[in-house]
């Protein structure tokens, strides 16, 4: 038999990319990245609003034919019998929540003349804060009239989500929210971009996106009802009618290609086109998420995303972000946490921070600061830091909170730092999984994906010792783009030479390729170290602990000088 | 009538040099200055022990020959009539508490080839720490038997006394401890040198020194009683007799330049030494220290001095580092302050953590740091550090503290954070000005002398702006060996052609020559800024204090987006 193929396709913050996989085995023929060419590496931002962070949707529809042509050009040449007809699928996956204000036709308004000098008239990009005090508010709100709506959300809802976005943008662009008929996630807009249908009304959502980031529930009715809205906004209860009422699986197919984008891309009309879906959520299909499986996705920022089937009762699990059926794939609970910055805060550093006697760039740089590193014991640095430069996401979800690092003395060097900062990240993610497990969703094995744990083997250890669990590594190193391309491959379904569900798409096209053990003496160490790191992480985090954060310095030399004798 | 002059000889911690003084208007005709060949930077220092700090005092002794030689050289090319016959009086000042063991003559222990490989036979340097365990001890002895011991140097005795390292020699060096028949502080030891006599028993010793750091003090019989010292250990209380009991205001001359020395040196017999002391103290003298007068010496630690007429009560200051009768000038109790860490925690960062887009030299970052640090106004950073990465010396009197930072994004940047290390060291001086104050000793001017001083004009406008107090600039930029010139001149006295007393000298030889203003506005955002200082100083710092932290961060984010708001 002839094998299929399926494209998938990972929209991330700064650049996207386009991966063919072969539906037998997850061969990845052949890929190809294109950077998004508005804004700085991609993003729009605002000297005067550092809390902004917007993206042009030109790039994604320019960055879509580019990176397809020049991946089916590449996979010709990897597989002489490379036929682009036997393409089936297309998967998308993207960032979010990262909504796009519309017109009626689905046209985002930054095309429009009048306002394409206008910030709001973009993508609100998924890191854009500007709406942090609307976040509180709904929060607030929520907590005294809709209690349930926050229960599915960990509690809080964060300045990174839909309707913090949508009602920054009423109160402070209303030019732009009154022009914007409606407002669709870019999960949702590119694959109906490559149906050719983009009224608002004819897409098929992500329930993914919506279930995660906009309070939609099938145990009420959808999205926060009209009443609530209100409370906030008026507008913004108008606005509800021009959204959606329902959300789908990204199993669902979409549509089919347009022939207009069949013809540019060279493939056939019946090409399905899957319900996108968030990035984290897809690559952790890619990574092989199932019961029992934590998929970290270790990016810029980390995505944790584990599913429990969701005919067993899951109780909410306070801190963690979101809990959503089907979110990740059909018949499970979605469980999505993750921190806001990890990746983010060792590029600040080396770029920031790292004199140049560690190498003339930034891969040299962390190439000897990791080498450095690595040659220290847990404990050695007496460092601790907070993995907060970009606020947290699980557990206190608060992102006016900020980075720290304690300890230093006058013979700190760089790469201690870069010790400390790695090793706050994975304390904060030991943070999630106590919680996660705390709430009753055991953590049988994690396996982490994302260029972090394929390229740093110092850190994967690292977050081994420090979680005292073995940490495997995904064999494909586009975990999100896989993901996504199984999802092309299920929306293709059996007939057209797919797949009926995921399970068998993942057993097929899944797999790790390496795992870190626990060094025991590490983990000794570690654990005292992680009561320190929490006594920080509550005692800056957490409202009205009193907290004596005095014994926190002498524990951490007592540790340092232990150490050093040996 | 012809003009006479004096040499001043300032003994730091990587180099001395010697000054050529006019005691008619404290013209300063030449200097030179001698780097220590011994060590890193003139300090001897140990992988495995990172508190040991020692130094070599053969250094000093080539130090005095090169740098009087040398600076004698270039006052000839300087003044034509100037004649070396016309010098009358030689100062000494140095680091301390910086004892070293020497045997029945005087000769240190490292002279000899037996223990010339034994850090321990060498000058245990101010800053050697390693005596910590022992400072713990002595300050918990004390306290239970002998408060009035603590009560004059702050409450707490610190590791970089003599004590602490004498107690800690004989602990872990006994076979130095042994064969020490004494220790003599350096600020002894180098004067006792120039006047060829260096019999422990023949040396005046110096009150700076023992009232400061040994715990002496004519209210009781000199240096702490056997019985206590037995408490420690009985081979200290054996020690005791052969040390020193009495002690010596610097004005007091100790001797004639010896024979030897003088031909040496081509100056006369005639030549006075006066007492030694420490660096900081003359230093204040040099600066015009007198009732009022708060000077701040701010090189690689700080100093601060005052003084305060003997004549009137003084209450005990709790955590201020001493009170000693005559320690600065004869007929004023001499009051020392200071922090462990300032320029030295400049350096380290740019040592450190500072990218060679600031600049390709230690020069050029400096100047770049401080030119962007300086565009930015208070509390833009959103930064806040504690200023104890070599521990805090003044108010908690504790080495095992560490440094801290606090606030630091995605975003912030070298120069920002080096702004933050200023402030830090100006809350933490501010903090110093407080605790005088608040115990009735009213502070009318500072005086600022020292490196940082002199070239920092940011960080003396942040002085200025955090303390709420104008920050004049000493017209000397060596008041240290201003001040052991003026010494000179004093032990010289009126009949050689020198001063009768160190205030009439002063009015002559010293001065201040700038002064730099607090700007309101940024008084009132430093005024916030110092209460969240004191919060962390207080959280971190204080046994017991149960502080929630938790606001420390949002107040912060609050003052620097007000700020950015304009």
């Amino acid at each position: 038999m002839l094998d299929k193929y399926t494209i998938g396709l990972d929209y991330g913050t700064n650049s996207c990319r386009a991966l063919i996989v072969a539906l037998s085995n997850g061969d990845e023929l052949a890929s190809s990245v294109f950077n998004y060419p508005t804004g700085e590496a991609g993003v729009i931002v605002d000297d005067a609003k550092p809390n902004l962070a917007r993206q042009n949707p030109a790039d994604y529809v320019q960055g879509l034919e580019i990176t397809i042509t020049e991946a089916i050009k590449k996979a010709k040449e990897a597989r002489i019998n490379f036929d682009p007809k036997d393409i089936i699928g297309i998967g998308v996956d993207t960032t979010g929540s990262s909504p796009l204000p519309v017109d009626s036709e689905g046209l985002p308004l930054c095309f429009k003349d009048e306002f394409k000098d206008n910030k709001a008239a973009y993508v609100w990009l998924w890191k854009d804060h500007t709406g942090y005090e609307e976040a509180a508010e709904i929060t607030e709100k929520a907590s005294e009239i809709r209690p349930q709506y926050l229960a599915k959300i960990g509690g809080v809802y964060s300045s990174e989500w839909l309707w913090s976005k949508l009602w920054k943008c009423q109160k402070s662009d209303n030019d732009v929210f009154k022009a914007a008929h409606s407002f669709i996630e870019i999960c949702d807009w590119i694959p109906a971009h490559l149906c050719g249908e983009l009224k608002p009304e004819k897409i098929k959502r992500s329930v993914c996106a919506a279930g995660h980031k906009a309070m939609f529930s099938t145990e009420w009715d959808g999205l926060p009802d009209k009443e609530f809205l209100a409370e906030l906004s008026p507008e913004l209860a108008d606005l509800r009618d021009r959204l959606f009422s329902e959300a789908y699986p990204a199993e669902e197919k979409l549509g089919n290609l347009s022939a207009e984008w069949a013809e540019k891309l060279g493939l056939s009309t019946d090409v399905a086109v899957a319900v996108g879906a968030f990035d984290a959520h897809m690559g952790a299909v890619g990574a092989g998420v199932n019961t029992g499986t934590l998929v970290k996705i270790l990016g810029t920022s980390t995505c944790d995303i584990m599913v429990s089937p969701n005919n067993e009762t899951l109780a909410d699990i306070p801190g963690v972000c979101g809990v959503v059926d089907g979110s990740v794939k059909g018949g499970y609970y979605g469980i999505e946490a993750g921190q806001s910055a990890v990746g983010d805060i060792f590029l600040w550093f080396v770029n920031n921070l790292v004199p140049d006697k560690y190498g003339a760039d930034n891969d040299e740089k962390f190439k000897n600061l990791g080498e450095a590193a690595d040659k220290m014991k847990p404990g050695e640095t007496g460092l601790l830091a907070l993995d907060w430069n970009n606020g947290n996401r699980t557990i206190l979800v608060d992102v006016r909170l900020a980075g720290m690092l304690l300890g230093q003395t006058l013979h700190t060097n760089a790469h201690e730092i870069y010790k400390a900062l790695v090793e706050a990240t994975a304390f904060g993610a030991l943070a999630i999984i106590d919680r996660i497990e705390e709430n009753g969703v055991k953590i049988d094995e994690v396996v982490n994906c994302g260029g972090l744990a394929i390229k740093n083997s110092m850190l994967m250890q690292i977050y081994a010792d420090i979680t005292n669990k073995p940490m495997k590594v995904s064999r494909s190193e586009q975990t999100p783009a896989l993901g996504a391309a199984i999802f092309g491959a299920v929306a293709a379904g059996k007939e057209m030479g797919g797949y009926t569900d995921v399970e068998s798409a993942q057993e097929q096209m899944t797999g790790t390729n390496k795992v870190y053990i626990p060094i025991p003496e590490n983990v000794e160490v570690y654990k005292k170290l992680y009561k320190l790191y929490r006594q920080l992480h509550d005692g800056f985090g957490i409202k009205n602990k009193n907290t004596s954060m005095f014994n926190v310095m002498k524990e951490l030399l007592d540790i340092r000088d232990e150490v050093r004798k040996g």
